[in-house]
């Protein structure tokens, strides 16, 4: 395995692979793996010649106010972790590597990133098309894998690609979980262990939803208030946002719709915001 | 030489050339041509294989108080001239093929296009660098030519490039000039005969300069007014800016610095709208 922190080392690298007809796999992340990454990284393997995991803090989807100072890292962990599946490159870049001095250039698909994360985060995904699209140019993958954990940006970045003819193949993971339900982040490391019990609201929030639709509730005014319900039993826990959308535009919906809908919601537990999502 | 109008049929086809070496080179023109398209489409011939012009009006690139619905247009004469100097192929999408109703997705380089025709065209350099990535995507060129005459353009482009790590190299061509200096534009087809004896004052304004930095005059302030008077001299012109600017980034110059300057105005001729520069 090898560790390539520079943009030019990495895009010759590529374009040889490509010459040489190999299909070139990416998983983007931003470090400090759990099972979702990992699960991420090993059906990567399965998808092609030559896998690359891009490990990257990436500033410019970080407000001021946001964690990433703080975000969580341990690279040597990540290395083991990588070479144990398989990894061909880690490309570990710096912040200058990706973002010199004079950059200026940023992606943004307009409106579906000011719905659901993008109200209180109004930047973020900006910084995740951009960061996203030089990824593409510099690793020039085939096929590119994501976690559903993440909808929103997987849902961005399908219309980036078909907005800008980007031949990628995008793949988009199933939610990764803890034995008690909570989706794995790496920000879950942030929590008390008062904070860790309470944060199950969310997932225990999406499963009576889930059930509720099954029993033929389908009106969305309803399921929110019932999630609403759920969530409010924790003291600790703020509702950021609980919404029932269109997967497709993330649209509100007003009754789900089957095959077509996403429900999500971000909570804040103390300082620490989580999202989880179900698609129905 | 073929006409091709289908976005996903000109990228199947650039996939095969370039999987059999051939350099692929790009002139993007929103057609109605005259001598400085063909300038940049001969030079284009000589760059490489393939040579690929599109002909398309960019509709992102206009506010709409603008000239988008009375652009001139004359495919015929074009496709016959590009068929002369030996285009292999002339990208012709309707606008629905390079936007789909869905589009949602635009590349904006912040601050560069913010100044000069940024302001007073505020839209404009986020619709020019969207299509042209789009075009990038699509026609996957080694070479893409571009007029100087448009040098902010050129400047936000060269940014971009290099901002999103993109193989492309980009050449600028020379402002190709009528007998009497007025810059090569299809908007000069919208002068009336009055207007276009008018329009010379922007060449002898930079002339004027060109002449007085030549004698030794460098104070940016004093430039600005020599040229003010002379493009004053004309009744029907109204000045939008005029700027001595650095070629890197635009920042306004107190003093001219040889090799690193830009000299650009734009004028109002009636409704038209004309612009010209030299770099010092």
């Amino acid at each position: 395995m090898e560790i390539i922190t520079a943009v030019e080392a990495l895009k010759t690298q590529s374009r040889q692979w490509r010459s040489k007809g190999k299909t070139i796999v990416l998983v983007p992340t931003m470090g400090y793996f759990h099972e979702g990454h990992l699960s991420l990284i090993r059906e990567g393997r399965r998808q092609g010649d030559i896998l690359v995991v891009s490990l990257f803090v990436n500033p410019t989807q970080f407000a001021p106010s946001e964690d990433f100072d703080t975000y969580p890292k341990d690279f040597e962990r990540d290395r083991r972790l990588a070479e144990q599946i398989g990894v061909d490159v880690i490309f570990y870049p710096d912040n200058n590597e990706m973002y010199p001095s004079e950059y200026k250039t940023y992606i943004e698909v307009s409106e579906l990133g000011r719905k659901l994360c993008g109200v209180s985060r109004p930047t973020f995904f900006r910084g995740v098309t951009t960061v996203v699209l030089k990824l593409f140019t510099i690793v020039q993958p085939h096929v590119v894998l994501f976690g559903w954990k993440d909808a929103q940006q997987f849902i961005i970045i399908q219309r980036m690609v078909e907005d800008l003819n980007l031949d990628v193949q995008l793949i988009g993971m199933p939610i990764v979980r803890e034995p008690d339900g909570l989706a794995m982040s790496s920000r879950n490391a942030y929590l008390s262990s008062q904070e860790r019990k309470e944060a199950t609201v969310l997932y225990s929030a999406l499963q009576k939803v889930q059930s509720l639709i099954g029993e033929g509730v389908t009106e969305a005014a309803q399921l929110r208030s019932e999630m609403e319900t759920i969530v409010r039993s924790a003291p600790s826990v703020r509702i950021d946002y609980i919404h029932i959308v269109s997967l497709h535009d993330l649209q509100q919906l007003d009754h789900v719709e089957h095959g077509k809908t996403l429900i999500g919601l971000a909570v804040f537990i103390g300082n620490t915001r989580l999202i989880d999502n179900i698609r129905v």
